[in-house]
């Protein structure tokens, strides 16, 4: 296929109607009907050392972040002052060393309060973060869907439990550098170029991560990290489509070149992915040891926290071998 | 071993130090010790069919709770007002019947705010949740490890992902009653029979779920579920210990029976696990489609979001055969 | 007048343009324009005896309120356990009997959290807050004004300190009775009468309360208090505008009878004094002791907390004699 | 009397006793008793102008604040595209140029979501925010008072509407700076010679403001605005104390000096007036206005925000002449 014309095609048809699905007129579950239960099978099958890597990255309120988008976590130890003077409460008492609480047994506890944005961090978007126009994935219209709470369909409350092949593409080890350079676009021939020089296909159910090494700035530089980042151009989005990948991502805060390809259109590769073809998308994935241990190809598993109506959810997925 | 004594003992030892750890004096990790790479691997053996069950539960404002507990989201559609004026926005224009957006692609998106305390809903607790007096598992002191964000040891980000093998222990099933009742003690009895039963073994490492029944009232009866719970005795919390069990859980909102074994004693199945074991523990499991089609062992996976020094993380565990 | 035709008429207007506003066409500060020099001043002279009355009431999770708002707050008070390891810090020694803190002086703090919506509470509204479709007082659009951290025109921020003078008018003693009905509306021959009673005359730049009685429901039954409310019918609205008061309020969550006059026309009052003539509005009043005191003239002052962009602020006005 | 005498009196003493406070072993009003109902009276007398001063500066993300500080408002106008598909809603209908809403009226309304602490921005602090050890003024102990949701007693709903005299001294003028330095301690000389400069006094239950010219940072510096601060010392904390002042404030993020007078005393100004006396303080006040217009008398009035248990309401205060 030409690169060049699929692009082209897709920014003349962009005000054309896209839905319904391939996956039915009423579907939400996108790209990830490509996983079927012979693929977990399979994908267990691939698990011989029993190693595990941890693809998520740990959320506090100093992670690079964009304009309105914050996490603040408070420390809340106020039961420690309240349980002693509960009913069969133990007192702290001086002088015996030892600190009081809630009964014989002087149980205390310590929580916390959040509060924040859910697109933060290493994070799964949901099918309803993205829009053309008020037009969702399948065509939904946000004045369809919209509630006080979120998004009545497509929250990432619909996102069952992932167990597939992950397939890691380390695009900068392809092109030979510690990281690509912000506004660089990953073409169909790096991706394809990375994968057979790894030796793996990518197949359908697949998920497919990039490793583009811009993730290193998430602790180095975090203003620089969030100020661009390379990615996938549109015909890269394509290929992920014709491919019937299940779910992507890569160790940058959004997917696609940024600057883009196209000034114009901002944005368009994980629009395009997620609202046209419902394939899911992973950021600010911790992709550094996998590619670091030159590990290609695993069982990827994804258990995510599901909060209703929400447009994303907070990951740490794992790769295991 | 002798039930009775054994909870007794427990109790007569309970100002005594209990740390170091088995795991080491500066472990954070305690009985996730267990889980071995060759565990991980049989874990993976275990998937046979490709079929998917989630034990978590969605989250949302009127979710069963506790007094100081709660959580809040918020839609935020702002940038579907904002996004037409950027420079290169597209007006919603009146007559096209086609709503604008940012770029020629008319990009827009949806996002949210979310407050609330991260110890609700189906949740895995750090082991800097529960205390006695003022110490945490391997003897860390809350003066220690306490900072205005959260602390500094034994948050939710040193849980790594995991893979291992599940059991599910069918109390309900083995007592012939759709669920127990509040109060109601499970003891070893019940779960050493459940297990034949159900012709499996705990061996070390394995993830242990109990069902009681208790869960179908989060959605049928929110208040009634939180006023007590039916839930391992002291007796059953020493076996997880002895059995050298990675972690347990069940279909109620804390771990053990409320009101318990004890009145003097608030609390002390999940405390003694937690504080003097390092023996996680996971809350408020939807294990019922688990229970109804009979699958008692199975590949665990959690790969739960990690924000720094939490005491817990919301989770939605799969089981995987 | 003819309050009917009155009615009628804005009815029949409601598609007309209603702005440039006769305080100017980018004017933002509506009916507070009408509070002179000359006002503050004589409102001061009303201060003879010393006497203030509270206006406001006290906030707190568990206020009557609606689906989607809400108020939680949480103590922090961890620096007692941080500040005892700072620095020159004097720790919580046992046998003492004295606690310890940060410094010789050993200081310690609490703070809190607080997360909520500001409508909520005894309240004053911002210009911001109510549209006519899409459009606020004096014209401004949403499309304009919307910013992700609220408006950037009509915010609450602009309303500046009010001192002038009050009248009160309680509508429940001229109508005999406690407390009004849910939907009961009041008339201008209700608020005139009463007014005639009381001996007092409104005159332009006042602030003028309502009594009626609705209030006392705030703490004897929250969930009655926020099903209904009597209130101002839309002559009233005409009649305070004509006599242009510079601030109405009363002892009900809203302004105006809900159900109101007009089933088709919901929050048709606060939304006709808000949008179409920039008459502020507070919610929630504690009118009562000033009632029982039968203070029907008054200093009023109101100095409220400016947050940038806000539709609200949480208030407490003083009545002063 | 000497000051350093005094100073030095303050420290040898600072294990002893201090309560009961010498309003009554239970008050929770500290020096607010000072304002009796003839100085409300009196103040009001010194409105000739009608000319009122806002004290209280904006508040937003942006604004200095401390590790852990911090203020988030999110707009929420889901409402607008909720309202029209409400029974009765009028949809955005495309071609007449108008939006719809709920209603013939096409009622739409914006809000919005704030997240944060209350010790932040322009704001009076209760006297249950400071302690020294676990006490409070009057000798209250934090084990008595807190509650999960704040303190039980001194919050800042006890804190009544404020009407009364102020007075500003002009510190940075008497000294002939544009503002003083961080650490610049201001003595009592310097308090009596810019109150003789401005021929005024200080009179038992005055509120007395001091401007340093600090407060110009706030805007064009903010970090630099909270690295330090010019203020009070010790000696004329006790000037304020023996001269019965009911509350005081300054154009800095504290109370004091900072750096202190006595490094091993951190926040001994504010501590002191606070837990030993009663003493008020409100924070960040804006009076650059009031000094250029050199204006030192006033009637002060404050209606601060009543949320239940605080240790602080944001206050917008005004001076009126």
């Amino acid at each position: 296929m030409n690169e060049d014309n699929s692009a082209l095609s897709t920014q003349h048809s962009e005000l054309d109607q896209w839905w319904p699905s391939r996956y039915g007129a009423r579907d939400q579950l996108g790209t990830l009907n490509e996983i079927t239960p012979a693929k977990v099978v399979a994908a267990a099958r691939l698990v011989r050392a029993g190693t595990t890597y941890d693809l998520g990255r740990t959320l506090h309120a100093d992670v690079p972040r964009f304009e309105g988008r914050y996490w603040q976590q408070t420390l809340v130890s106020s039961a420690h002052i309240i349980n002693p003077r509960k009913p069969g409460g133990v007192p702290h008492s001086a002088g015996s060393g030892q600190a009081g609480g809630w009964g014989r047994n002087r149980v205390n506890w310590v929580t916390e309060l959040v509060t924040g944005t859910l697109q933060i961090g290493t994070h799964l978007d949901g099918l309803n973060h993205l829009q053309i126009g008020d037009r969702f994935y399948n065509g939904y219209r946000l004045e369809e869907i919209a509630e006080e709470w979120g998004t009545s369909k497509l929250g990432i409350e619909t996102v069952p439990p992932i167990v597939t092949r992950g397939v890691l593409a380390d695009i900068a080890r392809y092109r030979g550098v510690d990281r690509l350079q912000p506004g660089q676009v990953v073409t169909v021939a790096d991706l394809e170029g990375a994968l057979r020089a790894e030796g793996v296909a990518v197949e359908p159910g697949d998920v497919l991560l990039l490793h583009t090494g811009w993730g290193v700035l998430w602790d180095e530089d975090p203003t620089r990290y969030t100020s661009g980042e390379p990615g996938a151009g549109m015909a890269v989005a394509e290929w992920l489509v014709e491919h019937r990948v299940a779910m992507t991502g890569a160790d940058t805060w959004s997917f696609g070149a940024v600057p883009g390809e196209d000034p114009e259109r901002p944005f368009v590769v994980p629009q395009t992915l997620n609202v046209r073809h419902g394939l899911f998308i992973m950021e600010n994935l911790d992709t550094a040891a996998l590619a670091a241990a030159r590990v290609y190809e695993f069982m990827f598993v994804l258990t995510h926290h599901k909060t209703r109506g929400s447009t994303a959810s907070g990951i740490a997925p794992a790769a295991v071998v």
